[in-house]
């Protein structure tokens, strides 16, 4: 793939994880007191669980086999993304970059640097969802793009305002690159967009933080 | 466009509702005392909560400006997926269709009549979710295709078996859909994927009831 100004290039949270050293064995880890107790409610090893703690805000919502968890860069999700999948040796754990839109960053300077073109970064990774069976690929972690296309205050077809339209539009972009990277042995960690120059706007910041609702302002706060 | 065989056609919910005559104005809405009473209670009109609640299951979730309801079909949203962006005519609201899967199922056969061309078809809406900002687009109905790519019991890249990935492919590729569809004036309700034979499933059913998590399976549940 030759890169061009204006491409998306679409990396996988877990080759940043292993290039940032973000692999723990679990024999290593000593679980504490608190994840000991955990790890008996759920179900769940007592090291997994204090790898989760580690990365975790409180508070920890417990369910079968699974810690619900904002963690430390206010992403909720399950088990604070932390996970063994296409980690090599057994026992080894991938935690989450330590700061995804850092790595971005640092991934759009170096292909800027190697290639002279400027495209945007989005660092994915996929994780379960309210409501819906299955999981579906996020942007964890994005530079050079705004995380939304903001429809609100323009006009629809037949010149009505639009008063609630707006798309995340990393989170599609990081969805329509699951489709090609897999989940299994694909082996396609890095996936290149080109040609979306009329739907993202470039200009955009560094902070997946913007898609991140605070409680008080969630529409579904109270519905689970 | 040419269809071929193993396209996946994904279509706008807003052109299928259209079609089915699922356009409501207001106008004609005599609103219930339990609507003026939710109405009340959200800041919402009252004709609009009466079209939500003829679309719910109980019980309705009350929020600012919003409902959250499991629709009859049992697809948890806000305000029944009710609303007038790209609706002709001031006052006029679009419901979803009455079974987006019988109309996904019957666009398919019609596309096979006319072209002779196994396709799959994905009726597409975008909906806001917990805990991130934005919308994204989902899969409400589906004909011809698995809604998931099931890789548990499969091995990695490095032999070790995969216990939970399971992707809603459909929803992935109802997200890759919206960065062409847009949500304002594009009008582009139409999108053909190519080549995703390698990817999907196409002895799928036809139900997207499969994506929705009864409550007590919720990973997320009292987690709000």
């Amino acid at each position: 793939v030759i890169l061009e100004e204006g491409d998306v290039v679409v990396i996988s949270q877990k080759i940043i994880s292993k290039a940032e050293k973000r692999v723990r064995k679990a024999t290593t880890i000593t679980p504490s007191k608190k994840a000991e107790r955990i790890a008996q409610q759920t179900g769940k090893d007592s090291k997994i669980v204090e790898l989760i703690l580690n990365e975790t805000e409180e508070p920890v919502k417990i369910g079968i086999g699974v810690l619900l968890v904002k963690d430390k860069r206010g992403f909720t999700c399950i088990n604070a993304g932390i996970d063994r999948s296409n980690v090599e040796g057994e026992g080894s754990f991938a935690l989450l970059p330590e700061n995804p839109d850092a790595s971005a960053e640092k991934c759009r300077r170096e292909l800027k640097r190697l290639t002279e073109k400027n495209v945007a970064v989005i660092i994915c990774d996929t994780y379960s969802r309210p409501f819906r069976r299955g999981q579906v690929n996020f942007a964890i972690g994005i530079s050079g793009i705004n995380p939304f296309k903001d429809y609100r205050g323009k006009s629809d077809l037949f010149g009505k305002i639009l008063k609630v339209k707006n798309v995340a539009i990393v989170d599609e972009i990081a969805a329509a690159a699951e489709l090609l990277m897999g989940q299994g042995k694909e082996a396609k960690p890095v996936i290149v967009f080109k040609g979306l120059g009329e739907v993202v706007d470039f200009r955009g910041g560094t902070a997946t933080k913007e898609l991140y609702i605070p409680h008080e302002d969630d529409l579904f706060k109270n519905s689970l």
